[in-house]
């Protein structure tokens, strides 16, 4: 039963040839006295033709959808060409067929363009991955995955494994637990990133590692979100931020050529965390159209008016006179993104419009707006009020107004990261990272920790965040003061983090890294919006698998067995 | 701080260049005026001195174990030449040095043969994976892996994922569970293999599938077992028994070739389960050395001894006068592995003597020992009593008799396997392999269980299992037959497997695989004979990571928003 060649080789120049191919029954049609049938495989369709004086005339009439084939049959010029099919320009007659296997009615349509319920697709997922629009996106995961890796040998890093079966630390999201069957009240943790384990990899004196890792939070999931995803978490010792944002770009660059066969300008564009908020109202800009956002000069605050007694005001020009629905929707999202204010005006032949009118001098006016036809939208109030709200009316323009360049990739790297958060809530410091960042100044870190900066950076592309990493504390004693920083009490900081700091004791190599959200790079890299596109068995939004209909309740004997109870 | 050199490099064709240079400091002694000290790095080892007239040589004085450092220097030829050293023919004279970071004196010896405490070795894993000894075993097994992926991305497999977030399936070994936090009383579990995944992707068509897989098993650890381990899982469509065994055999011989330089023997020798039973008392030989299981002609049978009433009667040849002591230990092994009697004749000068003399003519004793000095060991009982326990017996034997050849690599397949396994404590029949093994015949598989074989075969590498596969099931009616012959009711096969023999039914087509064991496979390609060796964060035997000392209790209001509670 070997066959001659796949579902998408097949081309003029095979004409007269016999084959012999296999796979799934697509479609099958009859016209007249013929059949035609679209055989599929992991690879394209190549259609067959059998003639109703054929011997195999009957079994061809048995066939239903998703039946399993196998024939041979000879290669002929196609009358009507397909030319959207690589293999449009021919057809096989078919000589023998052979029914490999049968199919009951498929409840979803194996076809490229679905209009099934995600559910159900999630559902029968086996026949959803049937559809070769979705195969696509995995067979691309696959080969992004390999040409990264392929980069990432070529600069000598070694592919490292870390255990899965760690140890809570409950510091940012939820941890998933492990109940050890061995030691009563006791648990593993699924790792939220091999964090600690590689940067002991790198106190082990292994130089370069990477890893495709595995990583978990219990945490309520968004659209583009998994309870599980994988990371390319790298590392490295005696390295500077710049050693690692060249390796990325050179990674980045080379996996768009090979997968791609796109050429993408590198050193990619960088601004600071400061910057970033300031001009685009969040640190995951989307660079692919313009819009910036600027602050009001400070003359402006000679006005009399109250919008211009609050702390700060920003605004952003559109060269549209913006619809009365369009602001309305855009003052909404500035709410819901927890702006104050958000006003306007519009600039026409017929003059000035809107309630800004009220506020600024028409001379002001005129020097902000000089072209024909223009809206300015301002924010005002406090920074948290202006600019990060103003960001999210920033985003809903690109797409209103339709400026967006899809076709284009930008690469952006994010730096000066805050060290510190401060949480109201709790009245303590977080880290806006994680505890293992390294301070760019350790004075300050203690002194000053709201005005303190970090090494850290992220990586961002078209407006999505796909990797982050910093230069790491490699002393011990900025670790422990890191620690102390963040509230936890010396017996905490033993209980949790104790062999890791006394690891920082013995001779701790300067190190750092990055992990790249593979789901994510992915699924930009395709150009899909769903990240469940780029995952072959993904969970709900709601966390379950419906296709192994997971999580489900368990034997008691298992439970007991594990000296656990659960809640009646 | 750029480098010139690793610490692996420099030899007598860069004497007189000016290096720079870092690592760790691994040894330091002052002879006369003179300090010389070993710099370590991933790579290896280089020897620097330095002169106390040196302005450098107050900070070298102050240097200690495992401090990092960053050196300048002049390469010489040494006068007493270390030829074990890649870098034993130069050292470099220190002219500048930079502490990069200090230790304190380490708890364990960053040397290359630790006598250290396992358990001290663990807990301080990152200063022993340090030793450049335990180093090779981590860095040969990226090597190893990348070796093995790049045959089989070679022959268009695809690398794919898998859920780590699984349904508890418990068919054979204890699923480690993962309490949901949103759906009450339920579990995820953590696979044991993806062997239904893999599956799942041949049925959506995907038709070539690879993946280096974490797994996981709640079992009592022995010797060669981890809680979690890595397996090359590897799954193809429209495959035959003999193309995996192919595929593999290529793999192997690839893979030896890239990392070890070896050229192995292909195709390897192949042997039924029966056989392998009955010639080396195991299905899994080690075929490095003979001493085949021999069974007794039934002429003896005619002897009025009662040794020869019984069922089955084999024995094994040495050419070799055993002793007493060794002949002990020899019975008791026979009677651990369950074997009920073991007996023996010597052959010397000085005629025939030991115990079975009194059962056996003399006439047949000489046919039987035809060299000057033999010794034969007979066991005799009903089959499970006799062949195992000599194939115990012939393990031992090779290690006492000194015959196992430490430099082969000898590769087996066994095939044939049984389909199932009877149980007597349970009454009922279990899958020899997995239940999604393919019956060689299926009416056999439901009319005569007990006697069908299947279409499984594992591979064998000196005796170690290191991998297993089968052609799978493809037709649902097989697969519920074979559920139903394991004692699962309808209910239980629908609420475990109704997901999947339902995917059964929509055009399967014909698909095998195989799992090789990546730990056990680097455990022999790097000759050690300890698995954790192998693996750069192992747990204990008693399931415990010491480094982290994992698995531990975790907060309360952690089990509280999971709903589970556990044991006083």
């Amino acid at each position: 039963m070997k066959i001659t060649h796949n579902n998408n080789q097949l081309n003029i120049a095979d004409v007269g040839s016999e084959v012999s191919l296999r796979g799934w029954v697509s479609k099958s049609r009859r016209m007249g006295g013929l059949i035609f049938i679209d055989l599929r495989d992991q690879y394209g369709i190549t259609q067959l033709t059998i003639d109703h004086q054929s011997h195999s005339y009957e079994k061809a009439m048995s066939l239903r959808q998703e039946f399993v084939v196998y024939i041979t049959g000879i290669v002929v010029e196609r009358k009507s060409k397909n030319l959207s099919l690589r293999t449009g320009e021919i057809e096989v007659q078919i000589d023998e067929i052979e029914i490999i296997n049968s199919s009951e009615n498929p409840p979803i349509q194996v076809i490229d363009i679905t209009d099934s319920l995600e559910s159900t697709r999630l559902k029968y997922r086996y026949l959803d991955l049937r559809r070769l629009e979705q195969k696509k996106f995995i067979i691309m995961r696959s080969k992004i995955s390999q040409a990264i890796r392929k980069a990432l040998l070529s600069k000598d890093f070694h592919e490292l494994e870390t255990p899965i079966l760690g140890k809570s630390t409950p510091e940012g999201a939820r941890d998933f637990l492990i109940p050890s069957r061995i030691y009563e009240n006791q648990f593993y943790a699924l790792p939220q990133s091999p964090q600690i384990f590689k940067q002991l990899y790198m106190i082990a004196g292994f130089e370069k590692y990477f890893q495709f890792a595995r990583c978990f939070r219990d945490e309520d999931l968004r659209a583009d979100r998994q309870l599980e995803f994988t990371q390319i978490d790298i590392e490295a010792s005696f390295v500077t931020q710049e050693d690692i944002i060249e390796l990325i770009e050179m990674i980045m660059v080379s996996s768009f050529e090979e997968v791609l066969k796109m050429k993408i300008q590198s050193p990619f564009s960088k601004i600071t965390y400061e910057d970033a908020i300031k001009i685009y109202g969040t640190d995951k800009p989307d660079t692919r159209f313009d819009l910036l956002i600027e602050e009001f000069d400070k003359s402006y605050k000679d006005s009399n008016s109250p919008l211009f007694s609050l702390e700060k005001q920003a605004y952003i020009i559109v060269d549209k006179l913006l619809s009365r629905k369009d602001l309305e929707h855009l003052a909404q999202i500035h709410k819901t993104h927890g702006g104050n204010i958000l006003t306007y005006v519009k600039k026409s032949v017929s003059g000035f419009s809107g309630p800004l009118t009220k506020h600024l001098e028409e001379e002001q006016l005129l020097t902000l707006l000089r072209k024909k036809e223009q809206t300015l939208l301002l924010s005002t109030g406090n920074f948290n009020q202006v600019f990060e709200p103003l960001g999210a009316v920033r985003s809903k323009l690109g797409k209103i107004l339709e400026i967006v360049d899809k076709n284009k990739f930008n690469f952006l790297w994010v730096t000066d990261f805050p060290l510190f958060e401060y949480s109201q809530e709790d009245d303590r410091l977080y880290a806006r990272h994680h505890p293992f960042t390294s301070p760019q100044n350790e004075k300050e870190m203690i002194e000053e920790p709201l005005k303190a900066k970090s090494k850290a950076y992220d990586l961002v592309l078209n407006g999505y965040e796909i990797g982050g990493g910093s230069i790491r504390i490699f002393k011990e004693e900025v670790q422990q003061k890191m620690f102390e920083m963040l509230n936890l009490n010396p017996s905490e900081i033993s209980s949790k983090f104790g062999f890791f700091t006394e690891a920082l004791r013995y001779g701790t190599p300067p190190h750092g890294g990055i992990a790249l959200g593979l789901d994510r790079l992915v699924m930009l890299m395709t150009e899909t919006e769903n990240i469940k596109d780029v995952i072959a068995f993904p969970k709900t939004q709601s966390a379950r698998d419906l296709m192994m209909d997971s999580p489900n309740e368990v034997e008691k004997i298992q439970l007991k067995e594990l000296g656990i109870k659960v809640k009646k």
